[in-house]
């Protein structure tokens, strides 16, 4: 299946987005493939690497490509914004942390054989950090002298992660190789660590709103992460390898890890609902552990020197991505959340040699430069370049990789007023639009997720 | 010395980058200093170090506090713009590539122990990769069936690489963990190769001149990349570790590696200068070495299977940050690229208790306010809210850390027309100015870069 002909046309020169320019090798699997290694393909899985979003390079290892990185870039966009609105500041931690660290965690011992490590010239060792509670405490220690006058003090990193997952599966689901979005906060005491936990738990509700799958918050267990407190983030879908408790009658929400699957360990009710989700998201109240362990003190106003209280908060940014789309798709046609589809628009100009492209081809440029003048459309519309294919097949491969808006220009456009059809593909809508009204419309469809 | 003191203002608090909320470590080094493990301390590494932009981890690994990471993704933003232009897409390849790929291409030996390596519970050995020629030669080569129609293509990315050095020195200028940005060109025939190799060293000038520091492209030796031709990016500084030569009668240059120390290798003249200098961008016309080792083919019109033609393209994007800040500080004050400066613009609001604070410390608001309408200034100015000390000793710092404009509400801000006194660090000026006059100072001094 030769899906993506890649000759260019002469006609659309002057726009970077085209479509033929861009790396998007499709990829057909076959049914019921089940990779080497074990990894077995969910639906979000096998549409990514169909239609060149992601290619895998190793068991549980994947190429972003061209498309894919788009996405992730706007999801990490959504969570900066977020992030600036708490006065969390962005740092960037070396993916390697001495092992020396993890051991005075404990942790060293309780990742076990799920840690990557890597010996250096000098025989020390290090460790592909999973996640950061121990380099973050490591660096606050190294801060002499900090003052009860400097917390709260909150920091994040986007970085990858790497775990060496006896069973990688689900492609970006549960890989190696995982970027994960991390956020450490640090008080002077529990009470303060409580409200920048509250606080981060906001934020992340209001990243979880504006991505706009639905989100389910559940008390979960604190685990090997240690702490007295602990919420995930989870979406529901039937690969998922969790196990929530809801209950019908207070609203509550648990992991079974956490709440059992018989009752409501809220309000005892026995009118439950168990669901299968994915974890998204997960944040812990930790307390002292890593602080004391790794002396990330501060003075507080009797001069003494006194462990910080931490909170750490995981965002699977490419566990996200993932989720989403596998949440929101059909088994032939990939969805994206409006705000992370890798391009909002893609505009369809008329098939070569056809009567209409004489005449209105030029409409494509036109129609590209007055939807560009909306912010949120800036380098964000692809032109469908295919040219040698009719309007209805470029139309059916739009639909397939899930553009949100689909612009034809069509015989509509011969009209002495050119008529747009624009397909929603959210809404499920095809429109016929004069110019300015599709302006208007897109400026309203966007204006509120922007 | 306490030079931050972080009492916080209550006056400031609908502004979001204030100073005190910045986590920035002051950090003395005693001069002289060695630090263990034979690393040697410049100028960049002491004042990053000191005024809180990294921090180092482990030898030759450094965390990005807060500034710096502003400085690093400002970097990151411009090389995103310059790569649209030449139709460069981003992509993401994991960190670790699996050695076969390196044993088939020669390299696992070439590099020897510069790599990291590490081996999986499969007993996989996987490389951190210091750079991705086999990565992305594996996945051109993954794609089935790609048509000569599909070329030219140039893939990029911007990720840590790794290098286990046998002296990490410098700090961000030779490091374990580095940030770079790497490009791959796909071309046909060596024509083609020729013709992208010519567009990306063209991007590659546009970006070293908008970062502005003055640069020099040499000739260079190819090594073990391998390949026909290769330029190198430099900087001038005492501490480089590369010697130029160059000719006063033609204007070659050359890496003495390449081109000898005695004489121009190009027009033969004795008419030379050496330099010291730091290598901060290498590009290679590769050739197919590693496409015939990985079978990164594609179809000619033959339908011939026909290895590519690639070139490869590394910008070192935390060391130009580090070599940048190397070649404009002075031994006590650091000074940024005019675009790459965390915050361009920093407002000093009058001191607590004064008599201007009372009649016009709100002129602080309006003024950010006014100044946040220019777009390249939005999230980019900073308010030193640090008012229990004086503005003089404010400055001081301002000018320590480098923000290339300084805005002080002081006593001349108590006439009936307002006059703020602007501080060009660049330019070396001190400006008494109306707030419209301010306004197009600052519009006009950052049109062209921006």
């Amino acid at each position: 299946m030769n899906l993506y002909q890649k000759t260019k046309s002469k006609l659309y020169i002057n726009i970077t987005n085209r479509l033929t320019n861009i790396f998007q090798p499709i990829n057909v699997i076959p049914k019921d493939a089940q990779r080497k290694n074990q990894e077995i393909i969910s639906k979000s899985h096998r549409l990514m690497l169909e239609l060149g979003i992601i290619r895998q390079a190793n068991p549980g290892s994947f190429h972003f490509l061209p498309l894919g990185v788009r996405a992730l870039e706007k999801l990490l966009h959504l969570i900066d914004e977020e992030m600036l609105k708490i006065g969390a500041q962005k740092v960037i931690l070396p993916t390697l942390t001495h092992s020396k660290l993890w051991k005075s965690t404990g942790r060293l011992q309780d990742f076990g054989s799920e840690l990557f490590t890597v010996k250096d010239r000098h025989n020390q060792t290090y460790i592909l950090s999973p996640t950061h509670e121990e380099a973050v405490s490591d660096l606050i220690a190294s801060v002499s002298q900090m003052s009860y006058k400097e917390f709260p003090l909150k920091l994040y990193q986007t970085t990858n992660k790497y775990r060496d997952e006896i069973k990688p599966r689900f492609g970006l689901l549960r890989g190696r190789q995982f970027l994960m979005k991390d956020l450490y906060s640090f008080d002077v005491d529990v009470e303060n660590a409580r409200h920048s936990y509250e606080e981060v738990c906001d934020s992340y509700n209001n990243i979880f709103s504006r991505i706009g799958v639905p989100f389910y918050k559940a008390i979960g267990s604190v685990g090997a992460m240690g702490g007295s407190l602990s919420h995930e983030y989870h979406y529901k879908a039937d690969i998922g390898e969790d196990q929530l408790i809801s209950c019908s009658k207070c609203g509550f929400y648990a992991n079974t890890d956490f709440g059992g699957s018989d009752k409501c360990s809220h309000c005892n009710s026995d009118n439950i609902d168990i669901s299968t989700a994915i974890e998204v998201g997960h944040t812990f109240l930790l307390g002292d552990k890593y602080s004391k362990a790794l002396m990330a003190n501060y003075f507080n106003e009797k001069r003494r020197s006194v462990p910080l209280q931490m909170g750490s908060y995981g965002l699977g940014v490419s566990r996200i991505l993932a989720a989403a789309i596998e949440v929101l798709s059909q088994e032939q046609e990939m969805r994206w959340p409006l705000l992370l589809a890798p391009y909002t628009v893609i505009i369809i100009p008329p098939k070569e040699g056809s009567k209409e492209e004489g005449v209105i081809h030029h409409l494509t440029e036109k129609v590209y430069a007055l939807l560009e003048t909306l912010p949120f459309l800036q380098n964000n519309i692809l032109v469908d370049d295919r040219i040698q294919m009719t309007i209805g097949r470029r139309m059916i491969d739009a639909r397939r990789v899930g553009y949100p808006f689909t612009i034809v220009i069509g015989s509509k456009c011969m009209e002495e007023k050119p008529i747009f059809e624009l397909v929603d593909l959210q809404k499920n809508l095809t429109l016929n639009l004069y110019e300015e009204q599709l302006l208007l419309y897109l400026r309203d469809a966007l204006k509120n997720v922007y």
